[in-house]
């Protein structure tokens, strides 16, 4: 069911167009999926999401766990039927959430021993476990389970957490292939902290092991900037070319597209949702905050000529008014503009790359957002 | 541009079916208005109240006036433009918050000075003001400045609120008179507390100014449902057959149900809207709140056979989930359901009436209801 081609090349960097094929539609890529922790992207219905030209949502296998259960998604034989999202859904492992959310969490060889954040349940999630959720909520692309580590973290916790990680993601692919009626994708996840060696050991691992893609995670952690594109420089061309390639949880616009000229096909990140509940929206003349008093009377919308929903209909004074208000209607066509901004990123990038003009379209974006 | 007529009426009550024909389309009554405080019902785009068909809804003078202000919404040429809806409006006239919500209210003949429930800034509203303020938000029904009294309140303290609105009510006039290039109509509001004498005599005060239509205010203000179905029911028929008739605030499905029989045309109400947001959702089988654990796994829509979006796409059990979760989309989809469920009662009473059937349809509602 799943496959992936890469249909063209920018000639002067490792940026590339290709095609996701999935149960749920075809996917371009590059592509950014939005996030849909609890099988919602906050605010959006799946038609918003459509209109948004959004192919493949992410979901939060952690979340979904705990609340509403897997017991209640099976019932509706996964969550695209639960959530009414017939697009791709890509889910994560739960690992980063174990990591960064749960309480009294016990790592051993055999899988991690966490408290629920909600009521302090306590649960035990092992590789094999994370796969057959996964395959419970019916993800068109399931994640290998991995251990998160800290930034900063010394070589000896990037070491033992990685080789954790590898060996979890071979049960996880045994896990996975005792599953053959599952039409999900398993994708490992590249570990091995700041360090280019351990990438390097993590990522050959992975890919002798073959996955039907490769994530790299531990970046968008907190380290600055240049080090996150030094490590996906180094680490994105060990992946092997005819796989899809997925740099997780980043990041701004700027940051997506150089990841993009260093090869990355696949982006999710909260930004673009987080901050528009936050009155933050991205244009291509760089971020606005709608709170300004500025925009109190302001007719434009928020970004003339963009085409979304909320700037078609609505003026930046009546975008500032509802979000000063507190008013619902804020926080979604707020997000509705976001994601039509993400989208249509990826959108114009890709057609860059098709047309040849990657590194023009990358100068016209930098020079757009001086004239804010 | 301003009209109403009858078009049915029942032959065993008081109710009816009428048409009123506004700047910003036609209406059919018996009609309910969703409240839209702040230029927005709560949650809902525009085209999801038009998917409901709601044909009009009320905003809040009184908000609106201190945010965002007249002088943005004029800008925008009106509060239509400015919120983008472009179904008809009714604006209350500010009264009912003044005397529910403002700080440190001084009422005299001339006006009433308070201070905002927003930042303490001090505000005088007369009903010359109220008008101008409605003009600007270019309402299509305009709400007569009145005082507005608690409940219980004296007969003395009812007899002044009601002279006082009286006098108001003849100055309102004068300002809309005014204005004749506003499109507006004007509706007078009846006031007298609980006293059927004081009621007559507020009617016929009224009357005698002739107004575009008549509301009944200072109803649904606490006291027993009795006394309220008894105060409509002496002031309904006071007021003239050919103009509609609006009883402020009201009420529950069953409320308006008995205030159609008795002769009512327009209604507003937080319920559907509110109780929304606090998970209690109408059905025809009675109330339900969504967070019961009954609904954990249940596929069923809110109400089967129920037409609306959230029933036509979403279960209980993804309702109670999200509504569990605190997620925005819930508060949409329950408000959806809600809104749909008390327009589309207006419209099976309207078609009750015109097919002479009302009582009908009363007794079938209330058997309906034991049901659930």
């Amino acid at each position: 069911m799943f496959s992936f081609k890469v249909v063209a090349e920018s000639g002067t960097t490792r940026a590339r167009a290709g095609l996701l094929q999935t149960a749920h539609g075809a996917v371009e890529t590059p592509v950014f999926m939005p996030v849909g922790t609890l099988g919602t992207v906050k605010s959006l219905s799946p038609e918003e999401l459509f209109d948004c030209e959004v192919g493949i949502i992410l979901a939060n296998t952690y979340h979904l766990y705990l609340r509403p259960g897997c017991e209640v998604i099976r019932r509706f034989s996964g969550l695209h039927n639960f959530m009414h999202w017939d697009g791709a859904i890509l889910t994560d492992s739960g690992g980063f959430q174990v990591f960064s959310l749960a309480k009294l969490r016990t790592i051993t060889e055999e899988g991690v021993t966490f408290q629920s954040h909600i009521d302090g349940s306590q649960h035990v999630l092992t590789p094999e476990k994370a796969i057959e959720i996964q395959i419970c909520l019916d993800a068109d692309i399931m994640m290998c389970l991995d251990e998160c580590i800290q930034y900063p973290a010394d070589r000896g916790n990037a070491k033992g957490a990685l080789e954790l990680t590898t060996h979890w993601a071979a049960r996880c692919k045994q896990t996975w292939q005792e599953h053959p009626d599952s039409a999900g994708a398993l994708f490992g996840i590249v570990q091995g902290g700041m360090f280019k060696d351990l990438r390097a050991m993590s990522a050959d691992a992975l890919v002798e092991k073959d996955f039907s893609g490769y994530a790299i995670g531990g970046l968008s952690v907190g380290e600055p900037k240049d080090l996150m594109f030094e490590i996906a420089d180094f680490t994105l061309p060990r992946l092997p070319d005819a796989k899809p390639k997925y740099v997780m949880g980043a990041g701004t616009p700027a940051d997506l597209i150089e990841l993009m000229a260093l090869g990355a096909d696949m982006f999710d990140c909260v930004l673009p949702t987080r901050n528009a509940r936050n009155g933050q929206m991205f244009t291509k003349f760089g971020t606005i905050n709608i709170c300004n008093s500025r925009f109190k009377d302001d007719p434009d919308p928020v970004e003339t000529g963009c085409r979304c929903y909320t700037c078609q209909n609505y003026s930046r004074a009546y975008l500032r008014h509802l979000y000063m208000a507190k008013e619902l209607l804020a926080y979604r066509l707020n997000t509705i503009h976001n994601i039509y901004f993400y989208i249509s990123l990826m959108k114009r990038v890709r057609t860059a790359i098709c047309e040849d003009r990657f590194n023009e379209f990358r100068k016209e974006f930098y020079i757009e957002r001086e004239h804010i």
